[in-house]
């Protein structure tokens, strides 16, 4: 492992790393570090291109000691689609997506999970809790049925209802809670301390964030580690852009892409935006956002606690933060079903409605190189899209 | 291309491939025939290891002339994990499963579809028209959005709500019929007749069965071309169990595996078994199973036109015919989301109760390689999974 140690991005206190850890003293999350030089040294990009298509390709830099300790439910490398269709008819005839709904569980939340709870079985944990707006519920849930860990669950009760059947058939401790995934956190938080378990909340512990990371990795190497331009990213908890941002940096530490990274954009909705009004009013941190409410449930974090982080990754890559209505949300879904094939999360089509808006603006440029990250399956929503065909009896024509 | 010709496995009649084609004049569905002396010669094994991780890079043992034709949205090698904790208690330590709900619309069908539409694209198809149970009609109508070819669909009214909403985003012309698959076929050939669209049912056009037989390819690469004792298929249409077949004859004539192959299990449910009846009678052909039902709507097949292919393959493999029951299906695709992690539909976990079966009456031994082929995602069925979880308030304590 080329894991040194656990370090805060806010105070820069370290902590070494083969105990159990949750937050820094000061109340901030905590970062992996690693020696990078010692990486370079061991691997090369030849080596990596002849390993199996997994996240587990990037296993120099991902924080598991032991093979024996790694899960896997298939963490395929996943596509990144050519929009050879869509992307000219809107501007920017160098569109891609990558497409993180063909993950197990249907959302990029499987590489937090894999990484997480593989690290989580390492440490010994036996009991792990979490809130969550239920993706990331529903696939802490699976792995840690992989790894005989019990997940205790916290989800808003109008999160979707396929959400709570993923964490139920996978044998989770489920509860809802008739309010958002602040009210979540806030029981998860009192449990944990009294029960002492390990809190898996969104970055209290350092892994998921690794896990994150191999978005990053993964796309760099499918670009042929030639960065693309513009990286766009739906932000509700922010590990995902925050993940990617690390990856970018331990890459150009490790001299593996040059030194100009993309622009990184986090797009959030008009009805949970504080990472974008923080990012308006030009705030290092955001503020808590009332009666959040979106489409796109999995955007619905009134308050992040890598704020932050976000919005550091944002400013040093010179990208910006942009909000869309769930109605351009719903049209944007659509779009990309009937243009391309593809069946995308809100979450995930809020991202084109995000880079249409900046190349109308002229923010975004027709030659440049534009990457839509699609986080999820539109599988698990199928509450956005209404269908109301015609009924027929046997025997009738068309 | 290395395509000679199309074939009937009835008649034996041959037929050329450049054109439209449907079925043999005979009425049997065609099969297509590759010069694989010329395959062997041209491909080997470590080139193709150096290939994507695609269903195209069987590209020399695909139907499609042009590069430029091909489809995708993805489709990815799916993964063979193996099933480390559930195994064991069930008698089968060596006990796998391909899970194919990682491909793009969340099943199997994702690869008829991708070749199929691929070859309908280049054979200059316009509109093409299908029953369907669900699952095949949506990932059709997502290919047909890719290729910008209209999609007519027809399925049965009880079939799952996602399937319909997945048409109907991807903009396909969906009807519903008050009826089985077989009363939606009725309607199809109708209209097919009457507006001359090209038939994409079940066998009816001969690629599909190309794009199904990739998961036998794949699965004996990475078997590293060691042929597993038993493969375990969930069986509606057969087509999937046809294509498997049928690679492992083309590799055996390539002399890429051995002489003997897999045993090849057909799984239906109690509810419709027709395949299943024709194999304990002993009979080459099915007959039409009256009022089908079964949780596992992709088996709710009570007359497959390919039903003589399926048995012949079980047959000349030494396999054999099993049905299983809706409440062993439930209790199978819960087992398996407890202990491994995974959420598989109905169909898939039926390949688990029936494996179950054969090893406790000896017919699977404890040494056997065993593959379970997992058709498609849990995430489609959410009905299958019943939660009732306790609701909190905001500060309630767990």
């Amino acid at each position: 492992m080329y894991v040194t140690h656990l370090e805060c991005p806010k105070c820069e206190l370290t902590y070494e790393s083969e105990q159990p850890i949750q937050l820094c003293t000061c109340g901030a999350p905590l970062l992996v570090g690693y020696d990078l030089d010692r990486v370079r040294d061991s691997l090369s990009k030849e080596v990596l291109a002849s390993r199996k298509p997994t996240l587990w390709r990037y296993r120099e830099l991902l924080p598991i000691r032991k093979d024996e300790n790694i899960l896997s439910l298939g963490e395929s490398m996943t596509p990144v689609l050519p929009l050879g269709r869509l992307g000219p008819e809107v501007g920017m005839p160098h569109l891609w997506m990558k497409d993180e709904g063909l993950l197990p569980t249907g959302t990029f939340k499987a590489r937090g999970a894999a990484v997480g709870v593989s690290r989580a079985r390492e440490l010994g944990i036996k009991v792990l809790a979490m809130p969550t707006n239920g993706n990331a519920g529903a696939a802490w849930a699976a792995y840690c049925a992989a790894a005989g860990i019990r997940a205790v669950i916290v989800m808003p009760a109008d999160s979707p209802a396929i959400n709570r059947k993923e964490c139920i058939i996978a044998g989770a401790s489920l509860y809802l809670v008739n309010g958002r995934i602040s009210d979540a956190g806030k029981i998860i938080r009192e449990a944990v301390d009294r029960f002492g378990w390990y809190d898996a909340s969104t970055l209290k512990e350092p892994y998921r964030i690794e896990g994150k990371k191999t978005m990053g990795l993964e796309l760099l190497e499918q670009f042929n580690w030639q960065a693309p331009d513009v990286i766009v990213y739906p932000t509700g908890g922010g590990v995902g852009i925050i993940g990617i941002y690390k990856a970018l940096k331990e890459l150009r530490t490790m001299g593996w892409i040059g030194e100009k990274l993309p622009r990184l954009v986090a797009v959030q909705s008009t009805g949970c935006a504080p990472i974008v009004k923080a990012w308006q009013e030009n705030r290092k941190e955001s503020q808590f956002w009332e009666n959040a409410h979106t489409i796109a449930f999995g955007l619905t974090v009134p308050h992040a606690l890598g704020d932050f982080l976000v919005l550091e990754a944002v400013r040093e890559t010179n990208g910006c933060a942009v909000a869309v209505a769930d109605e351009d949300i719903l049209k944007a879904q659509q779009m990309l079903a009937q243009k391309e094939g593809t069946f995308v999360c809100p979450e995930g089509a809020a991202t084109l409605s995000a880079a249409m808006k900046l190349a109308k603006e002229g923010w975004i440029t027709p030659q440049e190189q534009i990457v839509l990250l699609n986080t999820g399956t539109g599988l698990k929503y199928a509450e956005t899209v209404h269908s109301d065909p015609p009924l027929l009896q046997p025997g009738d024509r068309l």
